[in-house]
């Protein structure tokens, strides 16, 4: 397998999905789908909706059903960064190596766009084929779980409230599994269901997203600490900067990096069940691992 | 008809349905429930949810199939307020007669206040009774779409991009469709949906909301002048301050009230064929265009 020809691949089948998805740039009122398209075409690796679209393969179903999913967790995590990046917010204003969004189009705009990102996440996801097990209401509710007050937002409510706090490891956890791991988990979930997963098929994935998610977390704030602005395309040291809790300075940097790689193991072993049809699955978790940004 | 009676009932089953559909105030983390109970249950009048409700008895349909879609409404009407209200917006103090959220919650839970209520509306609204002409997906993307970029989010766009500007009235009509307009129109839809209206009835019924949507909002322009704070139980005169284009500054006092009294006629019209079942929608128009606050 060439892993890097497909990611690529994968990659501009997701970038092509999102434009349909998305009004034109001309579309009106133009600021907002210029704004819209300018943080989702900002070049993400497209992490999130390609283990949505590996997760509907794994249990030998086609990606293609899983293309409205894959979209719809780009969405929401793109938004999510939009606001996160805000003043009121972590107040940063590089993302993806470019200009936040309130840097180029104003705070309100920027505030808009994201809302319009999470809308439209739901009326993408809607659109999935429903199988004999899972109605199109149930992708949507999975969307809405892991981005809602108990997934994402909690996680981001617990992080802006431990700031220049003291962060226990349990805390710092609690915030890495709703702040990142639980939208990797629906990803992974979102491709499962649209492959009609059975019970049992989704728990083992919901393990390996779990795994997998805090795994890219532990690894995202190793990144932040070793590489730089350059390297990461976003600015890098902003968590000791503001104080942030993070895996290495709650358990040095040393048991950090033990950490990521326990998780990782536990990812793959969760894969287990599903032969060689995971070697996608696998091959994301290392080089997940493995990056540099 | 007790039409004060028949408000104050509606206004209870809404607001124990809301109370049910979110996460309890202390449900961890504590912050964002708190924040998001405290917008939702500022003592609104509940008009979208209402006219939901309403919508769905005028077709003989069970008000009780309405109760998500009436929940979801609300919660995409409060969080655009709470996102309208930030510094970074309209920049306002009041609201509902009380400090806006990001006064009493801070900016950043604010923005993810807003954000959460946006979201479980899809949570909600994802967990309607589908109809033999209207799957559950449909009311998501009903939903989606007049929440979106191209209805209440174009309009809060060409709202702030107006500011300070000369508005023709065809700009203003513009932004008062969607900023407001939009959505009181999918309140009424959403309702007859759930009562699975013919193709024929919903035409008639996004008329309606149509007319009224844009009554409503041509009212409120007109009270932000004739009103103190005090009345509004919001910041009075705030649309003049800002240098807003509103019905009165764009076509003059006189002309803008006989546009409400217009609109609220053409509403009316739209009701005809479903003779005695409308009287609540009547009312409700009826009650708009008198009202006070």
């Amino acid at each position: 397998m060439d892993f890097s020809r497909y990611w690529s691949e994968r990659q501009k089948k997701v970038e092509a999905a999102l434009n349909k998805a998305l009004p034109a740039a001309a579309t009106k009122p133009a600021t907002i789908h210029k704004a819209m398209r300018y943080s989702l075409f900002a070049g993400g690796k497209r992490l999130r909706p390609i283990i949505t679209l590996a997760a509907a393969e794994v249990i030998n179903g086609k990606y293609e059903n899983a293309i409205p999913s894959a979209c719809a967790v780009e969405c929401i995590h793109t938004y999510s960064l939009i606001h996160d990046d805000l003043p009121c917010m972590d107040d940063d204003d590089l993302r993806r190596g470019k200009p936040t969004s309130h840097k180029v189009f104003g705070e309100g705009m920027a505030v808009l766009a994201g809302d319009a990102l999470l809308t439209i996440a739901f009326e993408i996801v809607a659109a999935t084929r429903p199988t004999s097990r899972y109605s199109s209401a149930d992708f949507v509710k999975e969307v809405a779980f892991s981005g809602g007050s108990l997934g994402l937002i909690a996680g981001q409510v617990a992080d802006l409230e431990g700031e220049g706090k003291k962060t226990s490891a349990a805390q710092l956890r609690y915030i890495h599994e709703r702040k990142t791991a639980a939208l990797i988990t629906s990803s992974i979930r979102l491709g499962a269901m649209s492959s009609n997963a059975t019970e049992k098929q989704l728990a083992a994935l919901t393990d390996f997203g779990q795994s997998l998610g805090l795994a890219f977390q532990v690894i995202d704030d190793i990144l932040d600490i070793t590489q730089t602005s350059e390297q990461l395309g976003k600015s890098a040291g902003k968590d000791l900067k503001a104080q942030k809790a993070t895996y290495p300075s709650v358990l040095g940097m040393k048991k950090a990096q033990a950490e990521a790689a326990r998780l990782t193991a536990r990812a793959r072993a969760a894969l287990k069940p599903f032969g060689k049809n995971a070697l996608p699955l696998e091959q994301i978790a290392d080089f997940l691992l493995s990056r540099k940004n």
